[in-house]
């Protein structure tokens, strides 16, 4: 609670390709409020406040609430940001939004303090305030999906480095001579995104292996997903068990690096397919154990995130309360 | 200088397996004198902190200084240590010093404030207020050996992780399913370790490859030490450089994965083999720039260590004063 006792609240906004998700957020963490409008409809910068100011705007009236009980804004877009100044560089997948500075635009709309950062820094602010790693004071966090995304927290802050680039755990290096991308050689993305992911799943398919993913994909390649892969594995799939199998070797060799270098308290692994469970975490603390030495794999947390699809918007509202 | 405005001096102690190493240091990190005793002959535990105080009472007097100009000693010592307690849990290579709680016996025996670390902490340390990663707030740096060990600097501190453990370089992994070791698969260090540079290029020797290795090691493989293989590199002999190039390349592999991970502003590269130069840091950056990013790179600084071999003592002593 702020000074006065009153209850406090913030705005968090998730600036995504799709949707621009919006809530209002409590001190505890509690979502009290949610908006959501089509990015493609906001069009503009000026629309896209104009949604957003609608939003909080609905937001607030819902909750018999006023602009005086917002304690600031925040934003977590997906691109690369320069936090301080609140500007954004450019955003992957949303064109229209390259060099604004944000962050001063948002603070004269609303009156309040705001803040703009990378949206995975944002769920990890958030995870690490009030979800899986409230408990840590150092800690990795992870998302998985089209790519692999990451953020640390170190002394309970988080650790942006030299020009607020660190935390691609997803261009980490797992092969000397591994696959090439624009970020280098071996780089861990390249192994476990989602498209390689599927890519390895129908390469398997094709080769003549038996597998109920043909069935459950309905005989349609295009169909199989990261997730409809993760279901065929809990039914027992063998070549879908291979393919986690497979994934999890690949992070457990990124995390056991992770581990090595800043021995964190925990890695939180967020995203899409964290949300299988025990088939993706039980292969992982298997290999874990294997590349760490036992003073380090049993000083180690490996936890789902647990915010879920909220992360985003909690995050994004975190980051206006403490940052 | 102090509040009084009198300069006050630290103690460095560089604990080796061979010799104790003392430095009596100044606020500007420069030595105004040094003692040296055989680790050997100091035997016990009692006969370390005599021998160590022997050395303190000689380069006290050699300045016309007394205890009360010292602000602290600080010591390094090769194995893993409690920083926060000045605990040794072990030395390697050192017998008889196992679960030592080192620190207050130090504050006992000369009154002043005591740190002990890590020998490796202790350089890093050295190295980021008075050597090359002076002008940084986060740097890594890592020294080449025996093994490779590493130690970071984020805003200006070093950070420990969660239990005084991080900082592993050595030990990260830069192949998936690389050389086995007791701490992993992949490990950086089961690819440039000294012994490893030494093997490789032993085993290129006997499979016939003309090298002026040959002579320059007098015809006996077991003369063949990094340094020479430095040397011959530096002549320009063909095996030599491809060593250094191998060498370089898996360099460059755990220091890219450093960098997408940390960004710091620097790597900060030190030890026996460091000191080859362009041999050495040619390669490094050729293959850093083939497996970073631009942005990343364009960002990043790869420098040599400037303390030498004064960076363990520089090092202990500015602990004292800093931490």
């Amino acid at each position: 609670m702020s000074d006065t006792g009153r209850i406090r609240y913030a705005v968090g906004v998730d600036f995504g390709g799709t949707f621009i998700k919006m809530a209002l957020v409590n001190e505890q963490g509690v979502i009290e409020a949610r908006s959501r409008k089509a990015t493609s409809e906001a069009g503009t910068q000026e629309g896209w406040l104009d949604a957003v100011e609608a939003g909080v705007t609905e937001m607030l009236k819902e909750r018999a609430l006023s602009k005086s009980d917002l304690s600031g804004i925040g934003v977590g877009v997906p691109g690369f940001v320069d936090f301080e100044r609140g500007f954004i560089f450019d955003l992957t997948n949303v064109p229209g939004w390259k060099a604004v500075t944000l962050g001063p635009r948002l603070e004269e709309r609303f009156g309040v303090h705001s803040r703009v950062d990378n949206d995975v820094n944002a769920m990890a602010v958030g995870e690490c305030t009030f979800g899986a790693g409230r408990v840590y004071q150092h800690a990795v966090f992870v998302t998985l999906g089209t790519g692999v995304g990451g953020a640390l927290l170190i002394n309970n802050r988080l650790y942006r480095g030299a020009c607020s680039m660190a935390g691609e755990i997803g261009h980490m290096s797992i092969e000397l001579d591994g696959i090439k991308s624009p970020q280098g050689l071996g780089g861990l993305e390249q192994y476990i995104g989602n498209r390689r992911l599927v890519e390895r799943a129908v390469s398997l398919l094709k080769s003549g292996r038996k597998s109920s993913l043909r069935e459950l994909a309905g005989g349609d390649f295009n169909a199989i997903t990261p997730e409809l892969i993760s279901r065929a594995a809990e039914q027992g799939d063998e070549l879908s068990i291979e393919i986690f199998d497979f994934m999890a070797k690949c992070l457990a060799s990124a995390f056991a690096s992770v581990t090595y270098l800043l021995q964190p308290q925990a890695i939180i692994v967020g995203g899409g397919v964290a949300q299988s469970g025990a088939v993706l975490f039980d292969p992982l603390r298997k290999h874990l154990k294997e590349r760490l030495s036992p003073v380090f794999f049993e000083r180690l947390e490996i936890k789902s995130a647990a915010l879920g699809n909220d992360a985003g918007v909690i995050g994004a509202a975190t980051l206006a309360m403490i940052e």
